[in-house]
């Protein structure tokens, strides 16, 4: 490996211009710097990020932990993956994927290596236990979710309370008075007590309730079967029902197939809206769905800078960003059918 | 921060059975090692792995780079992509997730960092000038997927030869004489060139033409419309076709849509076998389709395999895994109608 001499050798600077240029800690005109990088390039000089690591005691290196367990990877929660890697890019910071069981038992042994400089924690139960063991390693962290009481945690998260009144709302404004809504069926999974079902289910019960409309909730299971059985449970609790709010991708084709068979059509007969859902989801169907869309990319690259700026001490205050799902209409939903 | 010496006085062992059970250089004992590890978990000591690093020349690090562009976020990249991080942890490395333009212009910055001790490449074209770039730093590196002449090259990719193979003979032995293939239309975007779509369609068309098959492939355009323009522009290419083969799962829902709206049912006129897919795609659709499924899980867990035993200098052989995709029929296939 070239040393820093040899680098400002062969581009005519002195070795502290190399310094500045490698560790970017003074102004260096940008042809100056052109010069330094094509001979650090040439030498195959690498900057030693490692020994700069060891002296500030940072490596910039923030985890993001995912759990092991189930294949959870929607195109919503990959856009917030690339965006957050992004973002920390950007910064000058790697994002690591890190694998941890749904416990945090081994969160410990990963963190206490002293590899990381903090936590990006993802798919947030109600109440989470990594999310204490966390605290209890005073590592820097942020939340993509909520558990039940998150006042003292910094978080990003889906306003869901919102998303589901702002469904709400716009379907009754097309004359919708009877509504289903269709959740995962996580009860005795790993999942179970997965923040965000819980809350766009509270919400929707509570709003009904309070607006006088009808509605039923249904839990399914996998697949087009999951939906095709969640048609048939609804049509069965509420033949008038004339929409539903599917918060479950991989259900949706079935569900359109089941309403399908049941002899209502999409959206003349029933309106479907995909809640937290994507624009990529909402495409592969026919009707194409109209979607509540999930602020995926806004959601990532927020959890990155609220982290970074912990670490940076750029801001002291911890973040509590609740970002909306926005409306994009498609085929999938119209005015209530006229009884 | 602890120190070792603090450690090893609240364990009550000496600073180098502390140091043997941080380094994993000797056998300590279990009884021991649980001795250590709750005295280091107490006094919030975080072994050293930047120092260590340092001294080794070493990180740990391997990067997982992928392409700025587009959201090609499958079910069967998330599935490689999580089992590649969890072997990477099993064997006490750590995955990072790299952002990187298709050019690999950011490539060399990244990597002449020191941070990384090896890279792995996804997303490869067929003549990809990424590889050359890597190459050129002397950084080691393992391929998902082939560029045109791999032959130098550690790779581990699908088989598309085989899995187009074992595809056709599939559907011949069901009876099937006239056969479709849909891909994705890339020509123009920055995935031109993408190998698999490529190497899936040569062997297609060169084993039609063997066969004496009749074989038409169309390029679809995005989610449901371009599966639906799939159906319209197969049936017109050939009206007497009687199966069909996917490579793209955005437009597969689309692709049943638009063969219905045409009069053919699903399977009695026309098979549908979904290419280098995975279960969970298929379970979407309604009929559930049949899939040729992509061995994403066991791809990640060798990629990661094949760079760190490059890294660990426990095999001098460059890998090249070549793993065809296997068959689950579901409900999309079934035996040639009768003419």
């Amino acid at each position: 490996m070239a040393t820093m001499q040899q680098v400002a050798d062969r581009a005519g600077v002195s070795i502290a211009t190399v310094s500045f240029v490698v560790n970017g800690t003074k102004y260096v005109t940008p042809a100056t710097t052109d010069r330094v990088k094509a001979a650090m390039r040439e030498l195959k000089f690498r900057g030693n990020v490692v020994a700069r690591a060891l002296a500030s005691r940072r490596t910039r290196i923030i985890a993001l932990l995912f759990p092991t367990t189930g294949n959870r990877f929607s195109p919503t929660t990959s856009e917030f993956f690339m965006s957050a890697a992004q973002r920390a890019s950007e910064r000058g910071y790697h994002l690591v994927l890190w694998p941890v069981d749904p416990a945090g038992d081994d969160l410990d042994d990963l963190v206490s290596g002293g590899l990381v400089d903090g936590v990006i924690l993802m798919e947030v139960r109600m109440d989470d236990p990594r999310v204490a063991v966390l605290t209890d390693l005073e590592v820097p962290f942020t939340l993509i979710g909520r558990t039940r009481d998150s006042a003292g945690l910094p978080f990003v998260d889906i306003d869901f309370e919102t998303t589901i009144v702002d469904s709400v709302d716009h379907l009754t404004a097309l004359g919708h008075r009877r509504f289903g809504l269709v959740l995962e069926d996580i009860e005795g999974t790993p999942m179970a007590g997965y923040a965000p079902h819980l809350r766009a289910e509270s919400t929707f019960r509570e709003l009904v309730a309070e607006r006088g409309l009808a509605g039923t909730v249904v839990y399914a299971g996998a697949g087009s079967e999951g939906g095709r059985g969640a048609a048939e449970a609804l049509l069965t609790a509420d033949p008038e029902l004339s929409a539903v709010l599917v918060m479950k991708d991989d259900s949706a084709g079935g569900l359109l197939v089941g309403l399908f068979d049941a002899g209502r059509r999409v959206p003349e007969d029933v309106s479907v809206l995909s809640i937290a859902s994507s624009a990529a989801n909402a495409d592969q169907h026919y009707p194409r769905l109209s979607t509540m869309l999930a602020p995926g990319r806004e959601l990532g690259t927020r959890a990155a800078d609220a982290l970074i700026e912990q670490l940076d001490g750029t801001s002291a205050d911890l973040p509590h960003f609740l970002l909306p799902c926005t409306l994009r209409t498609a085929e999938s939903t119209a005015a209530a059918p006229a009884r």
